[in-house]
């Protein structure tokens, strides 16, 4: 979150619509891939150079631009340059910083949402932000970096699986946006995992470190829900939209994803109140433990501070003393001793404490 | 709320519209039903397989379409063709970590509910998905598995009590999910009961489990809550559709269902207050045992610790301590204890301790 | 709450629209009283079987036909077919579970809300269910038994107190939930005492029985706000409603209504407020009794351990310890140990724990 | 809060309109004052007596009838007769439990808001109900009490300074408003005062007193903020207005009004942030508080405990113990001592326990 | 806060529209700066004295008058008549107090935000109000004091940098608060790293100081937040008005604004829920660290106390002792105390205590 501010103040005071790419750089190369397909063709090309970029003017065909490393300022400008696109619309996409958003411009939708990903450490949540442009025949998505997400979609249209071939660029949209959420659920499913453990270790040995990690992994959901809430309103506005860059029919599939957002923030809803809930059980387990600490204290000192007393009395060196005479006051005292013992064991029994 | 979302990932990647189920297999048999009826004939049929299903054409009867068991996707599939179901409808009747929700389509409605439960075990909440989808003289539902909660409908049917017979598919509707909703009161029943005797636990006898089992009817009341929240706004939107699958008449019992789901949600929003109020109550119990176990300790240290030092006092093996030769040097030392104890036992007295 | 909901479960599974009583039997006997009156004329009647109620058809009067118990289902049906009401109505009326609500009928209004009482045992509120019927020229109340809070405007009426002789049936409603809305008042003043006990037994003297008490006020006002806050909407809608069943010109009254549930909400949150600062009170009032008994056994081992340690080493049996053989060793060793305890007890008066 | 509601429950059961004072009675004396004035004149009469009443019938004038005291009720009645006002609006001017609320009649607007005060004890609110009615060339203000706000506005009228003399009523209304909301400033900053000293003192020396005056000023908050909340509501529902009462012009005054009132709302939203912030703050300085008493209890005994075991040991009377004989043994013993209570404070030390 | 309201109260009792500088004087100094320009020309000329003022009449030019230092009334005053500006707005400008707002006057806008600093100390929020006037074709801007915020924009300005120079006064104003939000990151940052400190802080030494330190810090995420907050709804106002104040064209760059501002009040949540999450880990740590001193408190005592007793058995002094004239006694008793000692060592492991 420190980390996410702190690229932004990069920007602070540069003129709008300069174009600088706000965020880490996560990948050294830059590439740009274009699909051309329709129900019965299908091509793909590949580039690394701004120059070289050639995209086909049949409007029968449906195209597809993904570049995968927004790092490199020169290609994205190309692309702007020919599809006509609004420096500040660049601007967003260059900033890994943006809420997911639609923003509707008079030829293009510009559609911004977040990859998330797992940190090799295994606990940390990765984000990275996939900006798409919807025009009326083609769809540019800009990822961070190389990923693995898009690959089923790529498969569907090389293969003719479904109906991807059969429908327009808005179907592509969609199509892309699904994987993207349908990766949400599993990253939901990793954190519940750690919540699970975290319970077990809070009710079976909890130390200085457990609420450290209660700590983080609900941080972790403050990120997720950031991600994930804006989205909501995001696609809401895909399906108010009444520019003709979504077809009618194609509605539907976008309140399928409506209903999937609303379903995985409700999971992180939850999630977080399991966690608040975790708080409580470690904060109450710190209880429960002192508790047990002093419950050995008091029945040791309970029952031997009142016997040491007894010693005590009878190693006091008075000349007059009677019973130091007497030849039974040993085992005598003895029994006593015994006696408050099992006195004190008893009202510990009933005191529940043993 | 985890194995929840693990069986959605499954559809991760796949194409929209695939038929896949999502969700337990809560039962080995599929088993269709058709209910024809009108005021004065009823029939009943039944199908195991999907090639066999037959439906009249008469339409001044009503058709009612059961199907127990889900998972057999050949069946839904056959019952989607003869229906003429979008894709994504029959999608959504599979997957059975849908919300509540109420979805138009052209020619039909989609409504989905959750029917509740209670496991086996007594304490854990059970979820099974049922379908509705409404035409203008057919209804069809989907349950997971074969259940009772429908029998009374069933019956009443049967023996055309009450007004069903005479009504068409809508009022059918409307008496399903009145029977669905109904259970739900058992179900908060039976959690409220659970809560009592958990509250009588704390007061009586706190354990180290007693704040699992808070945490654990906590979450029972978090899917309750997800399950039962959505049917509000479910129930709302049939009734404010201006299709004309609802009968301007049958509105009325529409109402009736919203406001027994806004009861509902009080009872849950009641009882989650309870739960909440349980745990602090529970805390506090704990803060009073540990200030229990400390009275104890210092009472009994608050009186020996001065006596001891006395007696040590005396123990010590100086040549000249004049005390030691004088006569009645021990009776005096014995009451001078004794007054201390005293003194002590009034002291704690005043403080309430004893 | 509990009991509540068991009662709302006896309807599982019958056909919408069966007249069952759903609540507890609350009084014996049912009697139903008619007034009939306009400026000039009054007169009133009593009937207790269903077949002898007799009403005038004669527009000009305004008719109040009131119920006492509403366990005698037969009077209720007698009602609902003279007066032509909707099934759903009648079942509204016999379910005393219901939120209070407005429910607009094509020819009447029906209106329920909750008299609220103190039960005997003082502490624990009584819910009354009352509904009323508004129709054109007529008014019918059910109460679920007995009760003295109509008093006052049926003495109105007799004696032609006020406006309500001049005006029709709405103002009649008006004044019945008027004086249904004052007696509020009177509930909140009673817990509001109750609470202000409560806080001088947690200043004064806390036991394990006041956190149990300020959880079960708690739930008086969980059960208070559940009855008073939909009331707010109800009368809203009252308010909103353009039928001519209620008077341009008598709106300025349900204003008045509508002005004092808000002010009565307002003192539920507020004293909802209060009582969970109580809680907090509660708990601190705990930790500071914790605290005082820890400085209690603090300052008393703390001064005595050293001096018995002291003691102790006087004690020793060594052949070779000169300070044995000294005469001066007796008062020097008590010297030092007065000299240890004073300075403990400056030390503790510096850290303010004398 | 408490008292507020047991005066509201006088007017249980009575008919509406009766015209009852509820509230203290705060003022022995009730006065009227009317001013007369436009650009060029001015003129001021005074009386205590309702039958003498006068008001000229000049509508080039504005005139302002201010009425100090009103539980003369006769001479709330001669105000209503006069100016025609519905009984209604009387009652409400006489029930100073209202809140604050703008209610439009058809031809004048009826505004009631709290004046506050700080009681003589000094951390106690004092409120006080001040009703405007505002006709087409009057405005009626009525005080519970003589009082010095409306000072400032009586002086601008006579010495004509400022706007004051070429506005109309409206105009008026603002300025004796604001002068009411500029006075909420000042209660604020006092009690900003008490928490700030407060707040010291929870940091230096917390004692049992420092939580309940906690809670005191909390609920002094919580009446705070059911005095000006519903005051946004009201100033906006002039704003709205659509009647002449307010000139176009003037709507200006009232925006800043509604500025005025937002912006104490927040201050008061932020010292219930403070607030509840130092009620954390105090637990855990009882905490730390406690914490400090272990370690003193905690280091004393760790430190004495061992050393008396040892001195202990050689109190033993054995008859074979060879180190009682050996020269060395006794500063031997003591040598050990002095090494075991170092090593405990080097221990201690690198806990950070001294 | 507190001083922020006291100043407030300046104003109680005077007329509206008085202007009198509510705030501290930060500068002694006061500088009007008027920046004439278009794509072509640009002057810059400089003021200290009211009367000097001179604004050319050139309409092709956009005018940006810039005040430094908003004490100096006759200058706020010489402006107010030369653009002929209500006296309501020139005493918005004066009052440092108000929140971001934006007021729609027949010829201009005023629009006011806060801009953030950090105290010299390094964890105070500065708060410097700045106002914006934006008519047809001039912006004037209002500092508490110099600042170099604007020193961006003012040098794009001058080197015609981006499209500064070919757009009017309404862009202008898009590019000053936008160098004013882009700065909230910088503080935001700031803030979060002071968080983080603390975070290490609690975890490795809290101390009495830590929470006072986070109280601290959680005011200034309050004030921050009452700063940030109003924005969203001042730019949105912007955004819906149909004046022709702003271009059509323009409306992308507010909606820049509009995200950036919800990126910046998605921050502060964030962060707020950190610091209340701090305050969660700080509090139990103490708990943590309680217990760890019960532990040592419990071990040394529990260990002890049983064999001081068995050493105060045999210092007793009865003449019948048989145990003390045996000759292997005292080597018994040394091997039974240290059995029970390793006795308590491994249940002390086992309880997990070492």
């Amino acid at each position: 979150m420190d980390k996410e501010t702190i690229k932004s103040s990069k920007k602070a005071g540069l003129p709008p619509g300069t174009l600088i790419h706000v965020g880490k750089k996560k990948s050294e190369h830059s590439k740009i891939t274009i699909y051309h397909y329709n129900e019965k063709t299908f091509s793909e090309l590949e580039f690394n150079e701004a120059e070289k970029i050639k995209t086909p003017n049949d409007n029968s065909l449906v195209t597809w631009l993904n570049l995968d490393g927004i790092h490199k300022i020169e290609l994205i400008e190309a692309i702007g340059k020919q599809y006509n696109l609004h420096a500040l619309s660049l601007e967003d996409v260059l900033n890994t910083n943006h809420r997911p958003k639609a923003e509707f411009y008079q030829k293009y939708v510009l559609f911004t949402l977040k990859m998330l990903g797992i940190h090799r450490s295994g606990n940390k949540l990765v984000l990275e932000q996939v900006s798409f442009i919807l025009g009326q025949d083609y769809l540019i998505s800009f990822q961070e970096q190389e990923g693995d997400v898009f690959d089923g979609v790529r498969d569907r249209i090389k293969l003719s699986k479904g109906k991807i071939r059969e429908k327009k660029a808005d179907y592509l949209l969609y199509a892309l946006i699904d994987s993207v959420i349908d990766n949400y659920y599993i990253i939901i499913e990793h954190f519940s995992d750690t919540i699970e453990k975290l319970e077990e270790q809070v009710l079976e040995n909890p130390d200085e470190n457990t609420l450290t990690e209660i700590q983080h992994i609900k941080r972790q959901f403050i990120t997720l829900r950031r991600s994930v809430y804006p989205l909501r309103e995001a696609i809401s506005s895909l399906l108010k939209d009444d520019s003709d860059l979504i077809e009618e029919d194609n509605q539907k599939y976008l309140r399928d994803l409506y209903d999937h957002t609303i379903h995985i923030i409700e999971s992180i809803e939850s999630q977080r109140d399991v966690i608040s809930g975790l708080k409580d059980l470690y904060i109450s387990e710190l209880s429960n433990r002192m508790n047990n600490t002093m419950k050995v204290l008091t029945i040791i000192a309970t029952i031997f501070i009142p016997l040491t007393f007894i010693a005590g009395i009878y190693g006091m060196n008075f000349e007059f003393m009677p019973e130091l005479k007497w030849k039974w006051s040993y085992p005598i005292v003895w029994i006593i001793m015994v006696i408050i013992s099992i006195g004190m064991l008893i009202y510990f029994k009933r005191r529940k404490w043993l």
